[in-house]
This record gives C-alpha cells, sequence and structure tokens, in this order.
C-alpha cells in the first residue's frame, strides 16, 4: 500500500446493491512551518517529502534562495510541524512576510495583487532552453508510469520534472498540486540541482500561482496535461516562461514562448 | 462567448505541424475584499457573480452569518476590489481573523490545524435529509448540461445545490473550487435559501476545506465526481455530515452517513 493513502470503509452503492468495501484515500493532513520559534503557515498536504516540501515553499515564497541559507528543519518534535532554523546570517523580514503570507496560499489568497508585483522580486527566465516536441509529447506517459499512488486513490497530483532528453528527474505527488511543485522544487534546492535547463510537467491545470512559482524557481518552460488560466498564459508572456497546456499526444498547445520548442515531432 | 472565458492566440502543434488558433481560457483575476476600509485578503477567481463571492466568503469564513449583517457591498468604485461596508451592530475580531485568514486559503494555508478546531465553531449539522440513490446518481448529468463554460476552457469547476427531488437549484462555475463553493453558500444567503435541506454537488475532489466551508452553510449532504482525502473522510465522521465520492453512475462511494441515503436505486 502507498505510505501517501490511507484504507476506509467505503459503502458502495451499486445497482446490484450495496457493498462494504475498503477504499484508499489520498492522505491529507496540516504541517505547521515555524521559524526560528516564529509560526508561519499551516499547509494543508500529503505527508511525506516534508523537508523538500518545507524547502521549496520557503524558496518560491521568497524566504529563502539557496540551500545553505536553512541551519537544519526538524521534523521529529513535534508531530505535524516542521521546525525551520534559519542560518545566523540569513535574516527574514516579517513585516514583508505577513503580507506576503496570502499569496503562499494554494489557491485562493494572494497578497501581491498584480503580476507586475510578483515579476519585481523575480527576474525574467533566460531563454537557453530547447526542447524538442516529440520530448514533450512523451512525457506524459512517462510521467504516468511513476505515479505511484494516483490510479489507486483518485486524489493526487503530480509534478515532474523532467531534462531535455525526456528523461524524469524528480517527480512528487501530493493532494495539493502546489505543494506536489514546491516539494519538486524544494528537492532540487537540497541537491542543488539547477532547474533553469529542464522542465516542469504538470499533472493538472495551470494556475497563475504555479506559474509564479515555477519563475520563483527559474524554470523556463511549464507543462501541464490540462487548462491554463487567462493569468497563467498573461504571466508567461511577461516573464517569458514557455507554457504549454492541453499536452496530450499527438498535440499540445503553447500559449507563449514557442520559440523554445522545436517542431521536429 | 462565456463571459468567463477569455481569447488567446496559441500554437497548436499537431502530427501535420502547427496551427495557430484562437482558444478560449478560462478568466482567473484577483479580487481583494476590503471590510470597512481594511484590507482582509484577495482572492484568485473567476469574475463574475462577485458579490455571491464575497458573501459566501464571509459567510464560510465566519465573519457573518446572515445577510443583514452586511450593509453594502461595492463593487464598482475600485476595479478588482470589493468594498464590504458591515452593518453597524455587527463588529469584525480582528485579531481573531488575522489567525483565521490562513484557513480562508483554497488549498494551501490552514490556520486551524485541528479538525476539533473546526467543530468548535460550528455545530454539527441535523440529520434530517433523505435522499434517494437514484437522485443522486441523476445529478452529475444534470449539473453537467448547466455547465455552460467547462466544455469551452477545460479549466473551471463547478459547485451546485440541488434539492431532494434532484432539481438543480443553483450552480456556480470558477477556476478555484473553493470560490465555486463560496459563491453558492454566497447565493443562498443572499436569497436566504436554507441549505440544510438541499444537498451539494461539486465537480471534482472533495478536500478538508470544502467539507469546512459545507459545514459552516448547514450542508448535510456533500458528493462530489471525484475522490476524497482521508481529511474530508474523517471531518464527515466529526460533523455527522454525508459524504458521497466517485459519484458516477451507476455507483458511488458512501464515507459516512450512508443513513441519509435510501437504497433505491
Amino acid at each position: 500500500m502507498s505510505p501517501h493513502s490511507k484504507i476506509f470503509e467505503v459503502s458502495k452503492f451499486t445497482p446490484a446493491g450495496p457493498n462494504f468495501l475498503p477504499d484508499q484515500l489520498a492522505l491529507e493532513e496540516p504541517i505547521q512551518v515555524v521559524i526560528d520559534g516564529r509560526p508561519l503557515a499551516v499547509l494543508m498536504r500529503t505527508p511525506g517529502e516534508d523537508e523538500f516540501l518545507v524547502l521549496g515553499f520557503l524558496r518560491t515564497e521568497g524566504i529563502i534562495s539557496k540551500r545553505s541559507q536553512v541551519l537544519r528543519i526538524d521534523l521529529e518534535s513535534r508531530e505535524n510541524h516542521a521546525l525551520v532554523f534559519l542560518a545566523d546570517d540569513h535574516a527574514v523580514d516579517w513585516d514583508q512576510l505577513t503580507r506576503h503570507l496570502f499569496s503562499a496560499s494554494s489557491c485562493g489568497l494572494c497578497g501581491k495583487a498584480t503580476i507586475e508585483a510578483i515579476l519585481q522580486s523575480h527576474p525574467k527566465v533566460s531563454a537557453s532552453l530547447s526542447i524538442k516536441a516529440s520530448v514533450l509529447l512523451g512525457a506524459p506517459l512517462t510521467m504516468r508510469q511513476k505515479q505511484a499512488t494516483f490510479d489507486t486513490t483518485g486524489g493526487l497530483h503530480a509534478s515532474a520534472i523532467f531534462d531535455p532528453e525526456g528523461n524524469l528527474i524528480e517527480l512528487h505527488e501530493d493532494i495539493g498540486r502546489h505543494n506536489a511543485l514546491d516539494k519538486v522544487i524544494g528537492s532540487a534546492l537540497a541537491s542543488e540541482r539547477d532547474l533553469s535547463g529542464m522542465f516542469l510537467l504538470l499533472s493538472g491545470r495551470i494556475s497563475f500561482e504555479l506559474m509564479q512559482k515555477s519563475l520563483a524557481a527559474g524554470i523556463e518552460l511549464v507543462a501541464g496535461i490540462s487548462a491554463p488560466s487567462s493569468l497563467a498564459a498573461e504571466f508567461a508572456s511577461d516573464s517569458g516562461q514557455t507554457l504549454v497546456g492541453f499536452l496530450r499526444p499527438p498535440t499540445f498547445n503553447v500559449y507563449h514562448g514557442a520559440g523554445r520548442i522545436t517542431a521536429s515531432l
């Protein structure tokens, strides 16, 4: 059984009458992130890879920019708590953070109301990446084959990093799509992997906040199986990122930055 | 064209070569909610039905419990702002609200780390509802037929209220599933409709926070087309709500509260 799910008793109604069956549900539990003793946020996440989740969250929220700014993350002392200790020479601007926090929310609240405000805090991405269309088209199947939990619970989002040859470098799943992305970004930060030469594949829809997080990590190309939002497309056009939606072989849509994709199918 | 979407130029990559096409994307824009001059939150939402969204958000965040506690919502004076003026005899506890806000987030942050803390602020639901299994099984098709935007953008979540006979009373769509639910709840509040005798159908997955919002509105039965999370199932078992998942004719799963469903298919 997957460590990301839990068995529940379920009454399954069928035309032949009800059955009582065990059913696996995706785990959802809160984790409180505490920085140097001060509570920062509570994330509703699927437990597992919590260190990556916290590192990625701190990175995409602009609290840290490299691994060495975190001295230690203690996940053991209190259940469902991540006690973060920052390096002595790295300070947090709590006033700024309090405003910032609302943008941390996974899909509801955003303290930075404009795209311009986001772009001010992150440089535009470079334009060094070149990906073959055939590589993009092969990525969804590769991702699905690695997704251990989705098929049993139907409840997890996946976020995956691929290299330009289409090799899957990293995949994480979570009940929250933003958490899955933070885990991928946190994992890269932990191993000091540069994501600017890679591309990102998201299992679902692409919102503004996912674009924002991917930009914070320097990702040049974001692809998703489903639709982007209008603001995600506008964001890509401002940030210079390539945005691919409806990546469903044999076709896909490019909303911005088609120049990074070489047409050979 | 739907008022919930916007046309973008897209390069569609196909085996026959790229095409340049117009594509409709679901609208996503921020709206800042300001209460008596003080900024409360920014929601990333699909514009439209903003008054319902704001009323529902205030209701499910525990800021108001009835329509008359809001004097006026001004949506005209500033673009993408909702200026809320509360009734003179209704005060807001801002200290409590600041903590509370993190739970407002649509899928990431939760200030109330435990189910118990949520249940303390909302009474359990009553158990007066009785729904035929056949009525539940008919609801997804009814909802799909009313969903005007989904088929063109692939990007909107729907939330719908049905009466016990299976009549669709209200449906709202939004890029955020929490917003779609807040719009339905806000609309009910505006028309003083009691939702305790109705049931709720969600187009996607059922998270803890959707259960929390539905409980705040007194909804006894929550059904979804997709999977609930583990915490959603545990929440239902504590709140006394009926939780139906994978509502896909001819079957569905009941995770708690099967007693409200009469087995006749």
